[in-house]
């Protein structure tokens, strides 16, 4: 069978299997997670032993070390795979729940159902548990699940996909719920994307350039994460101990993820105050920052930011720093620059900070908090699928209700329209 | 100005206003739509007379009946479109909602609050009552809206623009609010549709050709409304009284719309009592049925179905009908052939109900009751933008709370993560 057919038999299966599966019970939905948390323990030996494989090959292209960091899986991160697992199946169940209901003056009662979405599609990169969290999300949401990791990483998926589903067969609950794609043909995504009669969303997951991808070539509606470009303005109202602490957090404490600081905005009356207090700061910790001309007339040797600065998602220990003149320079140059993820005021005066979160076009917006807190576990919803930075169906962290779509539900009693 | 550099400043004027307009309190919204509403009233000399230009044009190039219908604007229609803006005014403003508050242990609050989508871009044919339906919602819901209506409307939807746009003016509101893209060159959608970086979402509201049009070009979201391919599935222990009334109104009432039924089904137990009542009450009306080998056993001179049929958007008095041996082959057969939409199943049996309403993959799923309630008007929503064939961020009637999203406001007070 050509790779088309596959994967198209593969997407019909998913569907069907997400019918059928409209009548699992929590309970079931329950005991099939805990299940899959105790044989990914009760597997470890095996799945490190294949993930070695994925490791040698790494070793050998020369990838990078914060590459085989990611692929790397431990006893300790398979622990984690697994409590994740036992996490998701503590949660509260979305499905079945009444959104609203009320009754027309004709007599119908009309109940708007939370209900799966149907079969969602996940295209990752090197992280191998993805492929757990994934399924463990998509399964207690009763969607299925089609998984397309990267080929840097397949023999890990696999491992970790055989032994999951294995628990499905074990429970007699349809295995079309959790599916893989094997191949490493690239065209395999090219197929998927276009499978809108199967599929109901497709949720890249890895750098820029596989999202858009996924987004040039769909025909299935994509969630996308895109960049974060956050920024934390320091208001002229600021607490600045809590400014240098939340500015250190925000740009120090993992630079490598999408809800670390890019950009820092100050306040041109504090900044004389300001600048030179966290600048010592960040000096402790290497940080690089680039400036506007203010900024540079105050902290020496900073060198000049750019207008492509103002929009670099860095990842790293640089940092771009610009004076502004009021409050509606900040949040215009937030909306104009950032990636609408996350951003903060540090201030003390309750109007300016109410003003920054209603004017800010973000996904979330803080008040006297690092940007770090951009986090489904951070938040509470106790899983994450994912980030969206899109604005439609889900925004922010992506827990399991974001995972659900609803329907009207319709009680008549013969009702006809006149 | 070629027209490219034209639509990105309309985006960028659109953007630019959504922003500003954060701001604008209920009041404001309330009082603009009331005298957008009056404005339409005192204009409707000048609007007719545009209209007539259109009319004119639609004879000239031979237009069908039902065409140059939908294109008609009268003292009446004018009368609707202004009421209409008037419903939008009086229901409530579903901005600044708190949808969901927690805090976290570590203090942090965190508000899930309802906010508008941005800019929304509606592309739309020949109905000119569609330019003053779309700025009212958008407007009541703080969103920029960006029209691009048809050609053979120009004049029509011009008038009618720029009768509301004087209203915004007046009120010094940002008329950045309402666009209206004049150029009948046919590459503007192509443009406008990839702006991505100011537009949030596009709805296209036309048939089928538009749409895969749209959904095939666009870089931006698409809410779409595909085909209403809706089914009744008449049970073994329906009341033959209901069925025959719901299925006479489902197809007959309307039969040109989208929540019209276009396949009935049939529990073998009852075809041969229920099928020739509804021969008999369908031959009054003149609808064409095409059955199943078992149906054209059973009414003599029905046309073979094929499997097309099934899947066929007839938007006429024309009907497939199938009988089938059970529930299960029912609600196959819907989720199998039908689009989705709007399906009713007419039974007595609660249990067989709620199997229907649980496995029946529609937006919409009745018990007792004729599709054709399928409409934001009927549902109570007050208006509606749309009726969603999607499943991802709105479903089914679209009305004021399907063009929001929201953002998380969190307070905190000075929390970092550890």
């Amino acid at each position: 069978m050509d790779i088309k057919n596959q994967i198209i038999n593969i997407a019909k299966d998913a569907q069907e299997a997400f019918r059928v599966s409209l009548g699992l019970t929590m309970q079931i939905k329950n005991k099939v997670l805990k299940e899959m948390a105790d044989a990914l323990l009760h597997n470890k030996v095996n799945i490190i032993r294949e993930n070695q494989k994925d490791l040698k090959n790494a070793v050998k292209l020369k990838m990078a070390a914060a590459f085989i960091d990611r692929l790397t899986l431990t006893e300790k991160t398979i622990l984690q795979m697994s409590d994740s697992l036992r996490e998701i199946a503590a949660l509260p169940d979305p499905i079945g729940e009444t959104i609203k209901s009320w009754r027309r003056p004709n007599g119908l009662f009309i109940k708007k159902v939370r209900v799966p979405i149907g079969v969602i599609a996940i295209i990752y990169e090197s992280r191998p548990n993805v492929t757990s969290d994934c399924v463990g999300l998509c399964f207690k949401s009763g969607n299925s699940v089609i998984l397309r990791g990267g080929s840097e990483a397949l023999n890990s998926n696999l491992s970790i996909y055989k032994t999951l589903k294995a628990v499905l067969h074990k429970n007699k609950v349809s295995d079309g719920l959790v599916n893989m794609i094997t191949t490493t043909d690239r065209k395999a995504i090219d197929v998927l994307v276009k499978l809108n009669d199967y599929i109901d969303l497709v949720m890249p997951r890895g750098g820029e350039g596989l999202i858009k991808k996924v987004v040039s070539l769909s025909h299935v509606p994509v969630i996308k994460h895109y960049k974060g470009v956050c920024y934390v303005y320091v208001d002229k109202e600021a607490d600045l101990k809590k400014a240098v602490e939340i500015c250190y957090n925000a740009k120090v404490q993992r630079p490598g993820v999408c809800n670390a600081m890019e950009g820092m905005l100050v306040h041109k009356d504090i900044a004389n105050k300001f600048l030179p207090l966290i600048a010592a700061r960040f000096e402790t910790a290497g940080v690089l920052m680039r400036g506007c001309a203010l900024t540079q007339k105050i902290i020496e040797g900073v060198q000049k930011a750019t207008e492509k600065d103002y929009r670099t998602e860095y990842l790293d220990l640089i940092l771009s720093v610009k004076v502004v003149k009021d409050l509606s320079e900040g949040i215009y140059h937030i909306n104009t620059y950032g990636s609408h993820h996350s951003d903060t005021i540090v201030t003390e005066d309750g109007k300016a900070a109410l003003e920054f979160l209603k004017y800010v076009d973000s996904a979330c917006v803080y008040q006297n908090a690092s940007t770090r807190f951009t986090d489904g576990n951070q938040f509470g919803l106790g899983a994450e699928i994912g980030i969206s930075t899109d604005k439609l169906h889900a925004r922010g962290p992506m827990g399991l209700e974001e995972l659900t779509t609803y329907k009207y539900t319709i009680f008549g009693t013969g009702q006809v329209r006149k």
